[in-house]
């Protein structure tokens, strides 16, 4: 049985479900550190979780592949990574609570410089504020022409030099490749479709380009725009329609929360710092079933590649799991999206170290919450996608398959 | 390779293959007692076995899911449990050895007690008795009046207030919902058709149901019917068919003798207790290839919520492993086709530790037969439905995939 096609066992209850989520937590041994980010951590919390529950590798799509972000947390979900996979343009858009409607293609825009002869000289337009960007979206909203087939056109800020525009048409498609060469010196590339049913919106992409090329003319910096990203969006079913599991997302970084409200989650806003999101966790606690906790931190030290900053986060959280245990939720799962181990500054195709506890979880062997551990652990190595079959069992919200 | 499309590989031999399947034999640990059902058990023979073999754990149908009987047994087969699933109305039937047709829709039948407003007072007829049931199903069948559109109408009688009804016309579907509300104080439901192709079937079965509270309207309990599991029977390719292996099923319990017989196996009759299995065992072994010894109280002992005495049922078998290992097969394989804990009183999700032994399995470290010493096994966590090619390439009767 495919995880992602369960739904039809799921029954309500009123259990919870706690997913803390430390982002890139999965680590590798960097030389003279004497082990993993997750061994060298003073861990006492997470290692009692480790000995009461059950301990296993999550591979977040498949053994040797490394995620992003968006398929990572969808797996965490129970939702299919490549089955569900999205353009990073609907990723970023989520991002900014953009409100979607059937009719989008979105595509994620970074404003670059581009010398006279039309290369680019600098891909991120000298680095403009966010401020910056606000009004340089403003001046292309204003003097933009719809193209014929469009029903509207939007330019939204993200941070820096990064936005994104919408396409919105009825049956317009979206699989065109990206525009941005990755390289300077060179001029940006042609839109071009991917497939027969794009091909109409090449013309439409190539308007928008040439336009926004005269609007921001007078510019110094951020002349000229790169397309990455391009996406038709998809309602995907929420973890209501699903799980019936009403959930809450706490999380700092927009990316998160916009993947959170992609699949039906509330999002939880004003989050700063790891402590005022276990905060929040308190206060909500009554409201919903099922709660995701990111903690961001994890994955930035590692690509940072500051080893010993990492399992300093890992050391905070830590801190705060005797106060969600006091909580005493019926499923608490600690794991992260993908591993971003200090040593290659990146994410990694590590397989993720996992805990879940439940009272009826078959607790194993394992005493210590590390990658070296967990390879003995009771839930072995899986694919992440099957993890929310398994939290969804201990919580009592799963019905038997067959007579 | 699915696991369920390798028969081409499938060759013929003389070695024997020996499934001793304890039913939910999977447990966990209950408060006090010190470990799980198998750690607390006395099991010197299994231990050695596990010692001489190859241990794992198995997920009947996929992490986190609780399997019924049916697509629990067919996964141990080397059946995909979820591409032949099959409905609990041919499961009943097959558990009576009803001769079915390839034009048979089939139901299981509770016989329940209606008011004079037609609202459900008793959902198991005041559970009649089997004799009872006899008479009742024999005066169904003396007065019903085959609807046109069938060549035949059955009323076969199973247990207590349990029957089934098959309704035998060609091309006919049975995609229906039950009418069974699972609840008293209602009516029963109309029968709905769960697709197109299912939508002539309706007003067949809704005539079946009104002449039959015509004809039991005197009956003091027994004085109307709730129908469930609707299933079209389909005949499945055979044990002998896929694998090459003539098989025997020894088995107490109806319902595991009829999925025996839908794959083709040949049942024997009159077991009667663990003993009677185990002696059926030596007197048939020379006739057959494949052993299927479905030991049922384990299970039973588990729904009870009887640690100790689920305890006591695997020490009984245990003591016969060594008889059975007197008969040398090629293969002996001991597991259950899930979990079910005494802790949780039901079957469950728990993986469920499995030994295999032959002389070339390449045996592992494992020394004791249990759930946390099999994580540590050679054969790993995987789907139950691999089992039987492992099985078969012990059995030397798979040939090489491939040049």
């Amino acid at each position: 049985m495919k995880s992602h096609h369960f739904e039809e066992l799921v029954i309500e209850n009123t259990t919870k479900i706690i997913f803390l989520i430390m982002d890139g937590l999965g680590g590798v041994e960097m030389p003279g550190s004497g082990g993993t980010e997750l061994q060298v951590a003073c861990t006492p919390h997470l290692d009692r979780l480790a000995s009461d529950g059950i301990c296993g590798l999550l591979d977040p799509i498949a053994p040797g592949i490394t995620p992003g972000s968006g398929p990572a947390h969808f797996g965490l979900f129970g939702y299919d990574p490549v089955e569900y996979n999205i353009g990073r343009g609907v990723l970023e858009a989520a991002g900014i609570d953009f409100p979607f409607t059937p009719d989008d293609v979105v595509a994620r825009i970074n404003f670059c410089t581009v010398a006279d002869d039309g290369t680019i000289t600098d891909r991120r337009a000298g680095r403009i504020t966010s401020e910056e960007n606000v009004s340089i979206c403003k001046k292309i909203q204003e003097s933009i022409k719809k193209h014929p087939r469009l029903d509207e056109i939007i330019i939204e800020p993200v941070k820096e030099h990064r936005a994104v525009v919408v396409f919105r048409g009825k049956g317009l498609q979206g699989d065109l490749d990206d525009t941005d060469p990755q390289k300077t010196g060179v001029r940006p590339l042609e839109p071009k479709a991917r497939n027969q049913q794009s091909v109409e919106t090449v013309p439409i992409v190539s308007d928008f380009i040439s336009q926004v090329a005269d609007i921001l003319s007078d510019e110094p910096k951020a002349n000229m725009l790169l397309l990455r990203g391009f996406a038709k969006y998809h309602r995907f079913p929420s973890m209501f329609e699903r799980f019936k599991l009403k959930s809450l997302a706490i999380a700092a970084y927009p990316m998160y929360k916009g993947i959170a409200r992609l699949l039906g989650m509330e999002v939880l806003e004003g989050m700063t710092d790891i402590a005022s999101e276990f905060k929040a966790l308190e206060d909500n606690y009554a409201n919903y079933d099922f709660f995701f906790i990111h903690i961001k931190p994890t994955d930035s030290r590692g690509e940072d590649g500051d080893f010993e900053a990492k399992v300093k986060v890992i050391e905070e959280v830590d801190s705060y799991i005797p106060a969600v245990q006091k909580l005493s939720p019926g499923v608490l799962v600690v794991t992260g999206d993908h591993s971003t181990p200090a040593l290659l500054k990146s994410h990694s195709w590590h397989p993720v170290p996992v805990v879940l506890y439940s009272q009826c979880c078959r607790k194993d062997a394992v005493t210590h919450f590390d990658e070296l551990s967990c390879i003995n652990g009771g839930i072995g190595r899986m694919e992440t996608v099957f993890l929310m079959s398994i939290a969804l069992a201990n919580a009592d919200r799963l019905a038997k398959f067959g007579a």
